[in-house]
Formats: structure tokens, C-alpha cells, sequence
């Protein structure tokens, strides 16, 4: 296993291999294990945003009739790519925090009682819930879970079961430092109240199946480049009713016809705010077209061989210098990328990316995290990242790098 | 002055001629007169996004050590090339939309009383603050101003002494339809609660004297390309104790240290959100660097100088034609477009775009929108449209267009 014939026989035999070559590539020295932060370049992107600025600069404002759909029509294939989603359930519009405002915002409204979230959610979804339950009087209850198998359904329902009446649960599909993957059947099933889930981690690795609501970010494994807008996705059946607290001309029916009050166009499409930024969107499409093209069995399929891969390598090579695994052992637990844990991942992040050339990143407290998406990621690039992690260790030399150094991402 | 030789004259003689060859200008038989829908791209932008591009490509991940700052950083600089901000009083953030939901939000939960716009304000701005009054449980009053010379102080006064306790009052300063200029320093001498100013329509050719409190987009005169995202800008000492209600990542004070309990940055930047989109703030960047460049007082003086020369146009030319102002006649209560009132605004609007190359847009009823964006607007461009335009309704063709078409713009 831990010969570089295995990798290669295994790279061999990928079906997604020739994803790769649709990719800008760069320093073919470097090993980038960070697509779960920030996606690689598709080729495709560079064109068609080239050709955007042709047609901003040829056809002027005349160009929003191509424009003007693209919220709904990407959304549609971000929707089919990564949810199997019906046309009609998915938008693209604003940030995944901003979503996820609004989302819960509407949830929030027609219901009483609590707002549920892991202690360890990501930041951002914490914020964001913490401010509604504040503005609607409601209380915020962050509850405990496991810090390396994630949240299961247990834990939401013994968190629920004490906060009495719930409003909303709010959980990410795969935990962004853990990498543990969520069973989204058995926790929509233990849930007393609507979960929205926050698919930012997990769009175009795993399946989310039986769920209604969610909210999710385009920059990671569908590769839309940094900043990208996030799509929000409501279920066909739980349309009706829920409307946005965050009302903009883009949610409004007939929205050229100024005069009158809010009146949101039905379903998802309510929830589209202000003027969507299009060279974003067309970003997005380019990304999602190799999703989708890739199809989810094949991406899961890889996904959980590569992390499959680096836990074993990990286990013989990087066990006896003091890793210990942080995320789930089963590769059916696991997102797209694995945890490593040690005392000094820190300096280990810092001295990986700066003398190895292997771009990885550091999650508090002792977290290294390795991504491995798998449109571009080869079993090669895992087998030699843990090679120079392994040599780089037993070295001692990560203790000679600038680990103060302010931590951007 | 209905001589072509007026039109080349005043061309000679205006300093920011120059920035016309900056832009990419497309076929030249085209004029384009909806520069404030969405402003032409500057060549700069194309080269700056094929780097970004690039960067994107090489440093992957690694490039938000360079990105961080950029919210802040264009900020920054539109700040100063707008509004003569100091520096830490401007953040570029979502959408105008969400911008002036999180800012009026801010506000409105640190007062009590009702909100109060004007009934003719930009439909998105209506949407979010009639959204905030209900989640507040507040009345939402919505007044009426003069449609063609729009609010003045004493409209906002009188509405305020209607509606009894103010939480907060949200205003453009510039008309979306009419063009109409408000008197910033005596509107908020005469409001009695906090006022919010849209700047979308004003941002790059108005100054807003005095006040305290803005979103704006940047799409418009500051040329930053279809739905950039927007400005927000609160004055420093209105800074303390203004806290935003969508409480995101980028606003949370070191936002890597994810263990924690949301505790915004200091000042304007507790009102970034969700990951910003980098490929839009580069463009922003190098919009507002033309825009800064130019200077306010340029940009004004011509945008007063080439909305006069459309007006006394259109008095010599199209008042025989039917068309009547639908702006204030002082150009110095003007914005940087103009529009003209006709019954047949719509058909007129479609011919000329379509048969006549001039771009320009419907406002409902009845108003033919002609924007004049100093960077790259030529008075012989004034001059040859309202010819076209006069030949074109003289000649009734506007008649045999299809206007069924749909209104994206």
C-alpha cells in the first residue's frame, strides 16, 4: 500500500483522471491539498469569463436579457449537480452566510422555540443564528458533539429534547475541521423542527439525501473561484409560506414594474435579493458543469478512496511520529478531505506549505487538514504530500519556520 | 447651440475627455446613454481580472494574504472618491440591497419609531425597509415627494411630524427616474432621526454633503461591471454601538480564532458578512482608481454641464415632439442623467435602442431615462442622439417596434 506503484495502479484505473487536464495546473512541484478552502481554476472558467467582458463591453446593459435568468438557471444546475434537485428548487444569490440568514430568517418566523447548533458548526453559521435568535427573541442553544465523528442524530435529538420547543436546527453536511460526514436521513428523522443544512463542505463529494433545506458555497469542490455566490436550496413541498425577513427587487414578481409593494415571486425565487453578480455566475456555471458531467457516484466514489488512501498511509507512516487521525475511520463517515492531529500542526501547516511545497491548512487547536477533491486530486499527489509531511516531521525541520505569521484562510 | 460645432466645442474644451479612450468603447455607431444602468468597463479591468485569473491559478489558496484586506482597501478608496470618507468609514459588501438591509437594521434596533421613504424611492429600498418594519414590529410609512423635483426637506419634515417618533429615514440622493438631486445638508437638518442615503445614482457624479450614514452601488458611474457588489459607510462618530443583524465571519474580530463567540471588528468592517467575491472587488478597484482620479469637482461640473446641454437640446428639438422634462430644470439639482417625459415613452424607448443605436431606458409611466456619465459621455454624443431621437419621433417609426418585449432593464 505503501508503494508509489499502488498510487499509480490506482490513478490508472480512476475514471476521473481526465478531469484533471480541464484544470489550470500551475507549479506541477506543488501539491495542492486545499481545494476544500479554495477550488482550482477550470480552463473553461478563463474563456468564458473572457468572453463576458467582450459582451459587457459590446452589448452594454442590453446584455441582462441573456443575464437575467442566470440566478435561476445556475441555481437550477448547482441544484441537479450536487441535490439531484428538481428545476425550481435551487438559486444562486449572495453569500452562505447571507443565505443562511435569510433561510433561517424565514424559518425562524413561522415557528417558535429555540434555534438549535453544533458548538462546533462553522464560525460564520454560529453568527448568524446567534443574531436571529437575538433580533426574534428567541434562545440560541449550541449543543455538543462529537469533535471527530460530527454530529449525529442522537446528539440533535437529546439537544432538542432540552431546549423544549425548536425552531430550527442548523448543521454543516460535513464539519469543516473534522472532515465527518452527517447521516442526513437519521437526523431529518430524530429533528423536532425544520434542519437546514449548510452544504458548503460537502457540495460535489457526498450526497445529502431526504433533505429540504439548505444552504451551501460554490468556491470549494465546485471550483467557482474566491468569493463566489452560494446557492440556496428549498424543497418543492416546503415552499409555500416561507418568505425572506431580506427583501430585494430581485425576490419581487414583475420587478421592472416599480411601483407597487413586495410581492415575491413564489418559491425559491423569493428569496433572490439584490442585483446578482454575473461574472460570478457564469463562474459558477462553468464549475458545476464538470460536477455535474463527473456525476456524484463517481465523485463520492473518489472521494472516499483518496481519504481512504491518506488514512492508511497516514497510519503507517505518520502515526509513529504523533498524528493521530482526526476524522471519522470510516471512509462512509468521511467529506472530501481528513484531519491529522498533533500537538505542533501549526509549525507542521507553515513549514508543509513553505518548504514542501504542499498547500494544506491548519484548524485550531492541532489540526492539519488535507483536502482531496476529487476532480483534479491524483492518488500520486496523496502518496508524495505524506512522503514530505512524513520526511519533513522526522526531520524536525518545521520547528525552524516563522510560525507567528498571521493565519489568512 | 443646436449646432454640431457647439457639441465639438464644448468637447475640445473638457478636461475629462481624455478618460473616454480608458473604457472599451465597442462600435462606434452606438451611443450609449445608460451608462447609469451599468457603466462601460474600463480597460484596466480586463487586464486587472486576466492577473487575477491568473493569480487565482498559481497561488491558489495561498492569494488570500493579498485578498483580505480588499473589502476594506476598495473601500477605502471608493470611500475617498466618493464621499471624501476617511479611511475605516467605508467597506465594499454584498449587494446595495442587503447593505442597506444590515445598516438600516443596525439602526433601527438602537431607536424606536417608524421608518420613513419616500414613495417613490428605488422599489429594492422600499422592499427591505417595509421587510425591517415588520421583523421590528414598526410602521413603515411611505411619503410622497414631487415626482419630478423629488424629496426636499421639507417633504421628510412633514412626513416625520406625521408619523410621530422616527427610528430612521432612508433617502436617495439622486431619483432613479427623475434624476432629482436632494438637498443632503437640509434633509438632515430638517429629519429627525437618522437618515440612510442610497448613493447608486449619485456615486461618482454628485457630492452628499453632511451626511452621516450610505450604501451605493458601484455598477453605475463607478464602472464596476454587472452586479458588483456594493458600498456601506457610516461616519465615524456614528460608529459605537452600531451593530449589524446578519452577523457573518468577516465581520467577527480575528475571524481565524473560529472557537468563539461573535465579537465584531471595531467600526464599519462588523458589517462584513460572508466570504467577499475577490474577481468583483478587483474590478471596483480599478473603477474607483478612474473615478478618484477624475475628482469630484470635474465629474460634477460636467455632469451639470452635459445634462444643461441635453436639456436646452430637447427644448429646442423634442418639446415641439410632445416630450416634456421629467427632471428639475436647475442642473445644479440634477444627478448625471435626465429623463424626458412622453405618452409613448415605451415605443420611443425600444426604436431608439433598436433602430436608432441610441441606449437608453423606460421608467414607468412615461419617462425615456438618458444617462451621461461624465467619464466617458462627449457632448457630440448628446448632440447626435436627440437627433436621432427627434428624426426618429418626427418621423413616427417608434411606432412600428414591437414593444410587447419584455423589461429586463
Amino acid at each position: 500500500m505503501s508503494e508509489r506503484a499502488e498510487a499509480e495502479r490506482l490513478d490508472a484505473e480512476d475514471p476521473l483522471a481526465p478531469f484533471r487536464e480541464r484544470f489550470v495546473l500551475g507549479d506541477p512541484d506543488v501539491i495542492y491539498l486545499d481545494g476544500n478552502s479554495l477550488g482550482r481554476p477550470p480552463l473553461a472558467t478563463r474563456e468564458r469569463l473572457t468572453r463576458l467582458l467582450d459582451q459587457w463591453g459590446s452589448e452594454l446593459v442590453g446584455a441582462w436579457e441573456d443575464w437575467i435568468d442566470l440566478p435561476v438557471r445556475v441555481g437550477d444546475l448547482v441544484g441537479r449537480a450536487v441535490l439531484e434537485a428538481r428545476p425550481g428548487e435551487t438559486i444562486i444569490s449572495d453569500s452562505t452566510t447571507v443565505n443562511l440568514y435569510k433561510l433561517a430568517g424565514a424559518i425562524i418566523a413561522t415557528r417558535p422555540g429555540a434555534v438549535l447548533v453544533p458548538r462546533d458548526e462553522f464560525p460564520t453559521d454560529r453568527y448568524v443564528l446567534e443574531g436571529l435568535a437575538r433580533t426574534y427573541g428567541r434562545e440560541f442553544h449550541e449543543f455538543d458533539t462529537d469533535r471527530i465523528e460530527g454530529p449525529v442524530a442522537a446528539d440533535v435529538q437529546r439537544a432538542a429534547e432540552r431546549a423544549g420547543e425548536v425552531a430550527a436546527v442548523v448543521l454543516s453536511h460535513v464539519q469543516y475541521r473534522s472532515g465527518a460526514l452527517a447521516d442526513t436521513t437519521a437526523v431529518e428523522a430524530a429533528a423536532p423542527a425544520p434542519v437546514i443544512w449548510d452544504l458548503s463542505h460537502s457540495a460535489g463529494v457526498a450526497r445529502a439525501g431526504g433533505i429540504g433545506l439548505a444552504v451551501g458555497c460554490t468556491y470549494k469542490y465546485l471550483n467557482a473561484g474566491p468569493g463566489a455566490p452560494a446557492f440556496l436550496y428549498v424543497r418543492e413541498d416546503l415552499q409555500a409560506g416561507l418568505e425572506t425577513p431580506l427583501q430585494g427587487w430581485f425576490g419581487q414578481h414583475d420587478q421592472f414594474e416599480m411601483e407597487r409593494a413586495f410581492d415575491p415571486q413564489p418559491g425559491v425565487r423569493g428569496f433572490l435579493a439584490g442585483t446578482p453578480n454575473i461574472p460570478a455566475l457564469v463562474a459558477i456555471e462553468e464549475g458545476a458543469r464538470l460536477t455535474e458531467e463527473a456525476g456524484l457516484d463517481r465523485l463520492r466514489a473518489k472521494a472516499e478512496a483518496l481519504t481512504a488512501y491518506l488514512v492508511e498511509l497516514s497510519e503507517d507512516w505518520l502515526a509513529p511520529l504523533g498524528f493521530e487521525l482526526g476524522s471519522p475511520r470510516a471512509a462512509e463517515r468521511r467529506g472530501g478531505h481528513v484531519s491529522l492531529r498533533h500537538p505542533e500542526a501549526w509549525p507542521i501547516c507553515r513549514a508543509l506549505i513553505e518548504v514542501e511545497k504542499v498547500v494544506s491548512d491548519f484548524r485550531g487547536p492541532d489540526s492539519l487538514r488535507l483536502g482531496l477533491p476529487p476532480l483534479y486530486t491524483r492518488f500520486a499527489d496523496v502518496h508524495e504530500a505524506l512522503e514530505r509531511l512524513r520526511e519533513l516531521v522526522a526531520s524536525g525541520r518545521h520547528r525552524e519556520v516563522d510560525s507567528a505569521r498571521k493565519r489568512v484562510t
